[in-house]
């Protein structure tokens, strides 16, 4: 069990579903760490005026999962849904966003291809995250 | 002229209507103050456990305008257009959320009443954003 | 390997000591996810008003580390090594205090517990990472 | 008034020398945002290649002014000195060098001189609210 989903499971006003959350929030954060180390990568490239782009959406992907993953983290069964969808979505259309620009450089450098990777995983953990807020209780 | 509007008119892919997106990224950043001040001073309440909605919007507020902030300052006119409506409109949601709750509190508390209106003054320039965005070029 | 790793080792100007860095990285974002975690468990608990100077310490730790962290990410071998010394010294200060107030209510709240086991895993990540920087090349 | 000052003094555990944080908090997030800018500007000029060491200072700089600005909001007397002092010394450190490296590009670039001058305004602030600090209540 991570650490994540430990605190989820000992919080007092205690989710269902702690494992579709912690698996959101954890897809979160790595998305976080590959694109922060993906724009970085980039800027050591030789031809570094060719990933330019790249280098922007990263950032932006990375700022806009930083606020996902600490929503998540205060979301609870009082809290405010129609907002928190607002945001999954948010995240999701950049996630893919960022995935799509990645992949065009996956070919030529291994690092667009590990963010890319990392990207359409947020996708797929916030995704279900979506599912799971609008299924029945 | 603010430090943020003197970046943009000196950025190489220089935008039009650097004084309405500077304004939107000053109130993006003076909202995240100010929810970062309100969810300390609900904190030290006396009646604290009446303020746990306010606090938990408050921090959500602060994560949403610093990730709007952030991505407003790579705005350029080459960018994802979509994108920053997405952001620009969940961002609104989230300041309005946090507005509606601050007020509930603002007779009691002269901080809630401050986080309110910065919370208000944010989705204003936020609108004015999105129509500037949407105008013919 | 973590993904984070992977990021390490296809980056242009690829670090030496890719494990204890990615290690340390991955401890910065996992006491982001505790700490932010942990404040909104606080929150959620029936004597918040015990709590607060908890909540405060929490959200400091989640700040600082998530500077630390994404200072790492851009870490390399020709960077700023007095700087980032002076931020891993004043992360594993921040660490220590938050584990050392969350042990105080660790017995009460399992969520303390797990937030004070991840700002000392930090905390080992951090000194682990300021000896390998003291290492000569 | 600025809104931060507002909040200040309306907070229940009032700081004395709510000008001097106040200022100190509204140069960290001026900051921030001429850095994350700064960032943006240097990745569209023709020789990005030569702006890459700058880049990356921005964002350490951007992202050590983001934690030092929500640290002084939850600042107040009974808080953690020792760990306040730390940060503002290692943000000031921070602010140091990307006002260095800027000013390097400053004759080529307003935005580097822009930029420069607002990490040089933090300093001061930094060092003004250390000074406080230091002195007999």
């Amino acid at each position: 069990m991570t650490a994540v989903r430990a605190m989820i499971r000992s919080h007092p006003e205690k989710l269902s579903h702690a494992d579709v959350i912690g698996r959101c929030i954890d897809a979160c954060y790595a998305c976080v760490e590959t694109c922060t180390a993906c724009a970085d990568a980039c800027l050591g490239e030789t031809r570094v005026e060719s990933l330019v782009g790249c280098i922007r959406l990263n950032l932006d992907c990375a700022a806009i999962c930083t606020a996902t993953g600490s929503i998540l983290l205060r979301a609870n069964k009082l809290g405010h849904r129609q907002l928190l969808e607002a945001q999954l979505t948010t995240c999701i259309a950049y996630c893919r966003a960022c995935a799509a620009e990645c992949s065009r450089h996956a070919a030529m450098h291994t690092h667009c291809d590990v963010c890319a990777k990392a990207c359409m995983e947020c996708v797929e953990d916030c995704l279900a995250m979506l599912n799971t807020m609008r299924m029945p209780a």
